[in-house]
């Protein structure tokens, strides 16, 4: 496997950083190849803004310029380097601590820089009749794509009738709208909870059940979320046909097969 | 009313800038006062570092960092400047474009930054039998908050069956999560689609529709999250007890009152 890590934790010694080391070591171990972009080691810049394209509409159009940046080469040196690490790699990973329900700053800033119009959306034909390669199809297509993530809460609150909501679906916009959307098999998440009060013993267990993950990768199924474009959806509304799910299910579950 | 508007659009000349703008103009026309937070405008920082708090242990930990440096009133002065205006207004809103089915990073960034430990969340006893002043309860309680959000695509793919998911369960983990979490009653939001095509006569009704909800803020009905602690959830797991929701009613629309 070549495998892209992206990190996005301040401090190196952090459970974020043990588990992104341990990542590292065990994939190396292995005899796999791993790059890592680690954020706040690289100051990774978060804001789009004009400075990123090398020209740019007198009035930024952040869609379009992104676009067109792309298309001439123009990026910037960061953003075309990061996307190169994407194109590497068969296996993407994110490393972070929920910060808010989501991701760090510093991440979100990533993916809002990195994924480019006609890099990640805006793919192919856009009609009446089909609307973009996108949603299992794309510029990632074919690669895998997983979430290591921590969070100081319990677990009892993410559960389905959890306060916070269920882990599933407070990761949907992620695991849907940023890895499967360019075209990435998504592998279910490997979550960390109750990290404000992790003792010594939980942190080798979730170090074990890290490393067990880490080297099933290639033998684990991926989330069946459900292609755009192979007849579940109407065009051009793109809302998934009547009857196709199971029994009573709602919301983001829809878009996952039975 | 006195409203804080966090905006984040690295252009002024831009649909979100437009929205900005007519939000200052009608409520202040109005009588009411405005403040801004422009984030690009003002360069904001949006990675949460050691360089935020006054001082930090040898190893950076975030949760207590961040509570300390808000105890001791040593949080930088950006942060302590917005944690300000937040207490001074009775409303707030959040102007942004939807990137990757959530915030701008510079948005997140100034969430991650503001929301320290004390000030937004680790509020209040935590116990076995209470679990902190947190959903409807908090440093925020008894504020509205409301998100103008501008989205590219079609309205139909963010309907209940839309491929994207339905809009209100995008929003939930800002609305539920960031609003709603230290307690303050939010809003139901303004959304505007397909702003890849927005004509000037869509501009036009959009911009009357938007101060229609404006001068209309004091009047209209929050979404009914259920607070935490009026007995809707079981402790400690906080788990929403059986038979409170409507039938058939899953995922993060349970906790909202029927």
């Amino acid at each position: 496997m070549r495998t892209l890590i992206v990190h996005a934790h301040p401090e190196p010694r952090s459970l974020n950083g043990a588990l992104k080391d341990i990542a590292v070591t065990t994939l190396r171990d292995a005899g796999h190849e791993v790059q890592i972009s680690d954020l706040y080691a690289m100051r990774w810049k978060p804001t789009v803004d004009a400075d990123d394209f090398g020209e740019t509409s007198d009035r930024l159009r952040v869609v379009e310029d992104s676009g067109h940046a792309y298309d001439t080469g123009t990026l910037t040196a960061d953003i075309a380097a990061e996307q190169e690490k994407l194109l590497w790699a068969d296996t993407v990973i994110f490393q972070f601590p929920l910060w808010w329900y989501s991701m760090p700053a510093i991440l979100k800033g990533w993916v809002d820089r990195v994924f480019t119009y006609h890099f990640a959306y805006g793919v192919g034909e856009h009609s009446d009749t089909r609307y973009g390669d996108r949603y299992g199809e794309g510029t990632l297509a074919g690669k895998r794509a997983m979430l290591s993530v921590t969070i100081g809460g319990r677990e009892p609150h993410y559960t389905d009738r959890g306060i916070n909501g269920p882990i599933d679906d407070l990761l949907f916009p992620i695991q849907h709208g940023i890895f499967y959307y360019p075209g990435m098999d998504v592998l279910p998440p490997f979550v960390t909870y109750g990290t404000d009060r992790l003792s010594a013993e939980d942190f080798t267990d979730t170090a074990k059940a890290w490393e067990q993950r880490l080297l099933s990768i290639e033998q684990t199924d991926p989330i069946a979320f459900r292609t755009q474009n192979s007849g579940d959806y109407e065009m051009p509304a793109l809302r998934l046909r009547e009857g196709l799910e199971p029994k009573g299910r709602t919301g983001f579950g829809l878009h996952v097969r039975a």
